[in-house]
């Protein structure tokens, strides 16, 4: 049995978010935003794209780090309203140089934790200084 | 080495994006919106409370359904806009029955998978008909 969802939920800016996960180890890399199209490029190529509503545009993911994401599968939620993609990472997904945007963890009374890991990556010489 | 966050950015409404991934399994769960209120609660009694859009209210995940999450440990992402919990579920995340809301995947190119899994709960029972 598969369910037919009901059609997608995008909010009033036209925009659905993606929460991505790491295909083999699980690991919660990102959330972003995607648009219609961001997600109709996704199907298409099997590469992560979004909609970046800080500036405004259209994003492959990687286009600039190489950092992209390749799509293993993923799932709409009961209420359509959010998508969850599980990809194969090609470097790291943050832009902070870190494998995933959620390396600052709390305890759960809010306490930050040490961080543990270091970056795979140095922005500066990825993105310019 | 921690990093000190900025304060967390809530949308226009006042809400941030709250993930919500098993503790032990990883298989993400749900993702669901919380106010300060909310959030604060969560912190305060180690168990997630959200605010439902829908019902324009506080919602302590279980009241009803007896199904809480207790938070093992929680991150938010480099924009500080996007909140990644840890739990330990008890019985299952999704009002439909299933133990994860995104029980129904696709393959990349966007076909249904049929789903394997069965219903841990019958929602009838446990929310009434």
């Amino acid at each position: 049995m598969s369910v037919t969802l009901p059609p997608l939920k995008y909010n009033a800016d036209g925009l659905i978010p993606a929460i991505v996960q790491d295909a083999k180890t699980h690991r919660v890399l990102m959330m972003a935003w995607m648009n219609a199209a961001a997600l109709g490029a996704t199907l298409r190529t099997g590469c992560m794209n979004y909609w970046s509503r800080s500036r405004q545009k259209f994003w492959l993911k990687g286009e600039t780090s190489g950092h992209t994401q390749r799509v293993v599968r993923w799932a709409a939620d009961c209420d359509a309203d959010t998508l969850l993609f599980e990809v194969e990472q090609t470097g790291c997904a943050c832009h902070t140089g870190y494998e995933s945007c959620f390396f600052q963890t709390f305890t759960p009374d809010g306490t930050p934790v040490e961080i543990s890991e270091t970056r795979v990556f140095d922005p500066e010489k990825t993105y310019g200084g």
